[in-house]
């Protein structure tokens, strides 16, 4: 339960809010780099942080990150030229390149000094790991991107996609960070996994406990970078099952995965106040993705929904209330909704853009949520008080994976996950 | 005319609300009992007085009315679970019982007492002709059911149909009790009766009065339970032809019927202050609706607008101009509109969602309105001073019927009606 | 660049705003005569300056324009009956003529005094040029209607259409009087005018003058009822090329074009705050269209774009991205989007419906906008003392067309355009 006001505090991101300044101090992705194909194609518009922008790859190759509007008249740049290192606005040519810098202003007098007075916002961006990334602090140090381990391997270790989610990026990350979902909402009344299909093999010693306990203990550890979480589960007279998340700032969630398995990670990153994105990223730290693989993510639809065609939105959706089957509910799958991504966006999309937290009653199992919302409040009152978090300056601080494990009892969890839990073989 | 504020009065009825509060007094139909048609059902959202709720059907029977949201983390209990006598949030597995009683939380500890403090919002429910019921009041002492005669005959005397309505209810039960307004709306150019059609059969005497005599003169006697309307036209030298309505707190209009026919209840439920039920019952006091009368319900469109597949809205509404036929309109039918009903909305929907009361002019024509706003208000006013409405309290008082009849001059209007103006034969 | 106050001052139109005054003291076209074909025709809706209203012809062929809500109920009188001199609210039978005054109220008893109390807001109209207008004033005084050419031409000199803009009012215009922008917005990369087509003959030498010579130096000359404004470009060692456009209060911009070529004059005209009609007029002050001309603005989509059928919105408009075809951009367009008007409504709508004019950075190309504003903004300042704008008192001032012409270096343009300028052939 938080007051209202800390609600706000927590969910509110446009310019000039606390929690918005300490997204802004990192490096956030919102672009696939396939999203701009080449040089000099057309711009795509991007909504981020509550701010109205437009990204464009220009001959070069660099990405522009722009606002909307010309600063001319505010006529809008996502209709303009993208041409020789610049996007010239259509409606008098001003052309500005990828850092903001007004470069032509062919309807001035040649002898005018305008255009050297005249800047357009721009936010210097990086690619890496197939997806583009903005930086949208006012300070002149950049920050360290993030060394997570999907953007380190080799591109065929990787699979992604993304979903444009229709409420607050902190109800949505909530979700990632809650270990004890797994049993219910991503079950099936007799007890199986629904996130399954395709031939990924799990093993069922280890998908049993997770879905039969379905009140596990919570362990949570703070570090500089964020949140190592610990579901425990009773395994035998001598071990423990345990789920091990990783939750990194601003809005990384690496996901238990069984080892050898690919390793998920959830990412959230604000649009504005009531939209998020979430990027969705498997890899396998070890080799590339086999065909297997590489079939349930693309093809079968549970691991990644299937998506409007055009469109970051899947075809279950709020509209259509995820097209949940209630036959299927009663029988099949505990949600009747057919995608694990779904289902938990029926639960965070359901519960309004904005959940207001003071009516909530949590228990035990929201230890970890209650801890990462005051991690991200604390970061967001330093930051306010001049004192940048200290994971923007060191990226690698990320190199982490996420443990499906048994460990003995008399064995504490990080010590006994300790080999799972780091990413120590792809450097930069 | 009213003041800016006292039409806010009349005619907000959110939680807080005194309007809302009057509402909350008394039971409120608000689903068909077919609509939650069997135990362990999909559960339905239900919008009532501006509050999100959900219905369901429980393994026993029993209607369940409760808070769309979960009171965990305000997950959506629509896509519950309904289950051994409950409705099982599908996040982590909290169940609650028609009661509100949390009966199951496992996702915590098995010694927790956290279930215990755990209460989600629930409204007690009745069924009764057909309709589900609820009271969101406060109050121990449950208000007592009205015995409104469709309530009490056979099922097979009765027919119903509801429609979802873009307006305030307030403006749509105005149209209910405004006796002077069906000789415009619902006549034709040439003075007939445009709700007839499927061989129901009416007196052309007695239409003829009603179409032809356009400005009747209004009597209302006000009684514990609400309104009585006489609405007089000279029918002769001696008798006079009388349309008598009654209208009974909070939203019943029994509207004016010819002896021998089925009777016409209008109810008015708001959804929100934007948006109202109108629930249409017909029926006959005496005997079965017989097959002419049920095809010239179920069939024509006239009495019973045909509805989108689906939902419970009209196929002629506001975005398609209600179907208007402009050459129907210059010589068939005074609006160029089918559906009484239909014709009814295009007026008070086309008066916008709320209407400004202080820019009416209203003439004598609108004297039961004026009367019914005032008895309205001050209900509201008594139970912001504790004192519950009597009528809440007496549903004997509800067994009334409406009459269309010619009465001799020298006999007042409700003792010449008497015999037709109340419902003793069905008892409960 | 404009304060958030004085930007306010400019784009609010609605009752009571100033600028909003300042539009309803003069007349205004709202409708062509064509969509009231015949008397008694189907009454269609209009919303003008952020009113609702229901314009109607009546029995001898007025117009009249009254209020969306009849005084009785406010129930909509679009769905009136429009019936011997007069359009008659169906909910309860009162009607009122083309002066507002309730000639019928056959609901109140005969001897009822009421109706001569009742008034429904009214107000007049003229129709002139295929053009219904009205004045939405409270002078009594009514002003003097535009002598602009079109409107005295004979109605085969004449070609119109119009086009519903999600903008305010104000940035659509300071397209229409922005003559740098042609050389982009309405250019292709090989400097050649997109608005071709359909064979009308432009000059070449002169197309190339203001499509090469990217920043004319702007001259404005303030009149009594608006501005005119010239755009110089070099055209030889004697001549300048002038572009010289008429501005008129409050919506009128002429266009220049070259001698003998049909003339163009775009009307703008709030709907309300957020959304404006563009009438598109055409006219050859000299003679008929010809074939090919009517052929190039009725079928080849360019001057006069596609609209939605039974709509007056274009079928490239905002929703669809105006229908760009980045490859077209590339290669034959500037902007790959096909018609001039549409290419300005990109560009104005893509603003934000009402753009922050504190945000702006205006340059010497702007002249001409800037003096506008100011105007507009003096005009309504001097009414809010009571100085009715002279514009309004005095038609004669709008004779005038636009011209685009080469010049000698030693003339002064308004002297040099001087024959083009005037339209003194055609009177009342």
């Amino acid at each position: 339960m938080l007051s209202v006001e800390t609600n706000e505090y927590l969910t509110r991101v446009g310019p000039g809010t606390p929690m918005g300044q300490l997204f802004r101090s990192f490096w956030l992705p919102f672009l696939f780099s396939k999203e701009l194909p080449e040089p000099d194609c057309p711009p795509v518009r991007v909504r981020l942080l509550g701010e109205d922008l437009v990204a464009f790859r220009e001959t070069n190759g660099k990405v522009g990150l722009i606002d909307a509007h010309c600063p001319h008249r505010l006529a809008p740049m996502f209709f303009g030229r993208n041409e020789e290192c610049g996007l010239r606005c259509v409606y008098h040519g001003w052309k500005f390149d990828t850092e903001g810098k007004c470069v032509d202003m062919p309807n001035e007098p040649e002898r005018s000094n305008f255009k050297h007075k005249i800047q357009i916002k721009a936010y210097p961006t990086v690619e890496r790991g197939g997806l583009i990334w903005a930086y949208m602090g006012a300070e002149n140090e950049l920050p360290e991107m993030p060394d997570l381990e999907f953007l380190l391997v080799p591109e065929n270790h990787t699979y992604a996609s993304k979903f444009m989610v229709e409420a607050n990026y902190m109800q949505a990350m909530e979700g990632d960070i809650d270990s004890s979902h797994v049993s219910f909402l991503h079950s099936t009344p007799d007890n199986k996994f629904t996130g399954g299909g395709g031939g990924i093999v799990r093993s069922d010693r280890l998908v049993k406990f997770w879905i039969e306990n379905k009140n596990p203990e919570f362990f949570v550890k703070e570090h500089d970078h964020g949140l190592l979480i610990g579901a425990r589960r009773n395994a035998g007279e001598d071990t423990n099952f345990w789920r091990i998340t990783h939750w990194f700032a601003p809005g990384y969630t690496i996901v238990p995965a069984e080892v050898g398995n690919p390793i998920l990670c959830n990412i959230r990153v604000p649009i504005d106040d009531e939209q998020s994105w979430h990027i969705r990223i498997m890899w396998h730290p070890e080799r590339p993705l086999n065909e297997t693989e590489l079939n349930a993510f693309q093809n079968v639809g549970v691991m990644f929904p299937e998506l409007i065609p055009g469109q970051w939105k899947t075809k279950a959706n709020k509209s259509n209330d995820y097209l949940i089957d209630r036959e299927e509910q009663k029988t099949k799958n505990y949600t009747g909704i057919k995608a694990v991504t779904v289902q938990d966006m029926a639960m965070f999309e359901g519960m309004g853009t904005i959940i207001d937290r003071s009516k909530e009653h949590l228990g035990t199992s929201d230890t970890a949520i209650i801890q990462v919302r005051r991690i991200l409040i604390r970061m967001a009152e330093n930051l306010e008080k001049g004192k940048i978090p200290s994971a923007a300056r060191n990226g690698k601080g990320y190199k982490a994976r996420s443990a499906s494990i048994e460990i003995p009892k008399n064995i504490e969890f990080e010590e006994g996950a300790k080999e799972y839990l780091t990413a120590q073989k792809w450097g930069l």
